[in-house]
């Protein structure tokens, strides 16, 4: 089915062309940083691994992006793509867990450059309370919901161990948060108006060893991406 | 289009359920901890947010799983499962770059359950050489190549920074490797041979913020998966 390009009324643009929508970003900000100002569908669905024709499909749910043989402007499409994806803001995050992986997640550098920020980060462990972590200064859980409140944050990181997570994001849900970046290795069940994106290397890595384990080597058909 | 039963002789699984399937299995694993011995596909949409057809549907590619009415038999779902995945084996990993991300990977407690070993570990600062991360020492790049051809190593763990990323790709690419998890902020480029799976905690907040941004309340549909 052909969608019109006034966007989508309805709001049923598919859940797996949200999900390509921050890797079109990713790399179209790799070429702005290049000095490339335009690129065909045909170059970033080289660099992408993904078709032409399913980039244009993509991006014609929002609307009309870049002239006929013409490519699109890099920092128009880039404009357009992070109005789209709500990146128009700063988020502010709590992080809860505080082990080696709660560190590593609240110095990520990756987050600061979108507008992503860790603005408090809690944990039960007695010894670590009270603790700074970069700029921070490790909380108590029992605050958690003071903190949300105050600073109106819709999106909590989880890194804690497995056993604790679905208590923990019972509780970031409980407090009004309403995404969640899920690093613990399951999924946590959660209300209908809540979404979830699971961080799971061993997940990832099982998919990458179905296609290794195959008898006649891998080799990703044109055109689908394979991450 | 309905698949035959007998799995596809043409190896054309859609990328997205091999994609599924790993969540499948770490569910599955869930409640076999649990102690429960059978789940009605219903049971197991409900936790995975996905319709029961779906998963009855994306199963029918592998062959025949469970009984019309009956539901899947935990532990045997589990074994095929992780054979369908390859997992019936131990995959040793080289892991590059030993910043606080790579300690933090280095020290992942989900690699060992599913037979994931990362079994070295380098990086190009000669301050890190030669320093201890749990059991393994850090080595130099430059015996990057031995080291792939010693152990017979198919998958490399990027963790280096975005910069430095395609170039270390392309290194594992030329010493054989044919799987790539990605943590680097930026997509590599690779032959069509080689697998990439990119973690990148941005992209996946900026799925999520789309939802959060919409003017009404995002409410996930029934079945579709969020994460």
């Amino acid at each position: 089915m052909r969608r019109s390009d006034m966007g989508d009324p309805m709001n049923e643009i598919p859940e797996v062309v949200i999900q390509r929508l921050p890797l079109y970003l990713r790399t179209l900000s790799a070429l702005d940083a290049e000095g490339v100002t335009v690129v065909s569908s045909q170059d970033l669905g080289e660099r992408l691994q993904v078709t032409p024709a399913q980039i244009r499909k993509d991006l014609s749910y929002f609307g009309r992006f870049g002239k006929q043989g013409r490519g699109y402007r890099v920092p128009d499409l880039i404009r357009e793509l992070r109005l789209i994806l709500g990146l128009g803001r700063e988020w502010e995050m709590v992080l809860l867990g505080m082990g080696r992986l709660g560190w590593a997640v609240a110095g990520y550098p990756g987050f600061a450059q979108h507008g992503f920020k860790v603005v408090a980060c809690f944990d039960a462990d007695p010894q670590l309370i009270g603790k700074t972590a970069g700029p921070l200064v490790i909380q108590d859980i029992s605050a958690l919901a003071a903190t949300i409140q105050q600073h109106g944050i819709q999106i909590g990181i989880v890194a804690v161990p497995a056993a604790a997570a679905q208590q923990v994001v019972d509780q970031l849900v409980a407090c009004g948060v309403r995404g969640i970046l899920n690093y613990a290795p399951t999924a946590p069940r959660v209300p209908p108006h809540v979404w979830v994106q699971n961080i799971d290397p061993a997940v990832a890595l099982q998919a990458m060893t179905y296609h290794l384990s195959q008898r006649k080597p891998a080799r990703r058909p044109a055109g689908r991406a394979p991450a």
